[in-house]
């Protein structure tokens, strides 16, 4: 029976100071390490043993990837890192904070951004240094699939191809994976997993940094159980499809 | 021009207390960690900007290569972890001090252990817990190839494939990369760059957590310079060839 963790980061400078950070490559704080090296403990008492490890391009992700292989003691195992793994693209909305965003664009705009699926934040000019065609890691990605803004559904049709294409087939080979991500890209993996639709996946949030572990059945890929190894810092998770 | 970063891990645990390391997968020690973090701090002060990182499949190579990646902001690039880059494997000196093994084997016996380039130390038998029959995380690598015991020539046969087929042509590409290996690994790749000769190579030793930054000609590939980045803790190179 295959298995799938699935990690957020934990705790990053942004989320502490309540800011949207998207593409942003901000750190993790104490608390986010802390929460990583937690998951990988909590993951090895399990028995877990992935083969092998996925995640996004950046670091909150790539370092919560490190802390919880090398809790689990398979720093060794292969890695792939990807852009399609990333975080939704906030726009021009990267960097502030809940009140300066509503001081900015209003209550009701910062509502429907909120809880829209498919209604994109103001997309960032190419010249802006938050946008991804002036940030070297993204040199080898085709400069028209580089987002200046992403709604949820934008953020899961990019992930979506790379869910389909690179992680699927070693589930369906019966290999264990893990994958460090992030709020969105996450929502976009359970959306796909728990075949939830596009109204009730916005109500569903993964906490940081709390590893979602995934029984698959063998043959279908159905899942057979899924929980949140921090019990404490559990969120409600879709009913099984 | 390339450029190709190497860099013995930091201290580990069993370079303080003296002992055949090898295979064995021990952490880094305090110092360890701090010679790592230093390294990156060392390449990044003078822009080497990698954009692909190669290490064995032991911790110790993993972990200083993941704090050189943070030091050079770079923790995103992709990686590829090999056996083929692993320490020569001590076989039946592994975990013993250099005072245990004069006391087990004679001291003429480790004087030609030490200075020979073909003498292997005692193969491991294959039930050996320290064999990597044993270990997962060789459970692709075809049995025929995983070795009980290594000479420093048996560690250059393996190496050698890997730096020909799998680092040669990116640093051809024009790529700038980075390798986080082991005193003999990375011994076996200063005798291919620098063509040393068999009995010149023993006296060559890379310090830990010391980036050598090699800068190579774009269309040979011939060495141009080659410096240790932290001055006080430099060994003498080979000649340029």
């Amino acid at each position: 029976m295959p298995q799938l963790a699935l990690i957020r980061h934990g705790q990053s400078e942004w989320n502490l100071q309540n800011r949207f950070t998207g593409w942003v490559d901000v750190d993790l704080t104490d608390e986010g390490v802390a929460q990583a090296k937690r998951a990988g403990a909590l993951l090895a008492e399990t028995g877990f043993k992935p083969v092998h490890a996925y995640a996004s391009v950046l670091k909150r992700a790539i370092k919560t990837l490190h802390f919880a292989l090398e809790g689990l003691d398979r720093l060794w195992i292969p890695e792939d890192k990807s852009w399609r793994l990333n975080e939704r693209h906030y726009g021009g909305l990267a960097g502030l904070n809940k009140d300066e965003t509503r001081a900015k664009h209003g209550d009701e705009q910062v509502h429907i951004w909120r809880r829209s699926f498919d209604t994109p934040p103001p997309e960032l000019p190419e010249d802006h240094e938050y946008h991804p065609v002036n940030d070297p890691r993204y040199s080898a990605v085709p400069r028209d699939l580089l987002p200046g803004a992403e709604s949820l559904k934008l953020t899961l049709d990019r992930v979506e191809p790379y869910w389909t294409s690179e992680i699927l087939p070693h589930l369906k080979s019966g290999e264990d994976l893990i994958v460090a991500a992030h709020g969105n890209s996450l929502r976009a993996l359970v959306k796909l997993l728990f075949d939830v639709s596009d109204e009730d996946i916005m109500g569903i949030e993964v906490p940081t940094g709390n590893p979602l572990l995934i029984d698959l059945d063998d043959a279908s890929l159905a899942i057979r159980s899924a929980r949140y190894l921090d019990e404490n810092r559990a969120k409600p998770l879709p009913p099984l499809p």
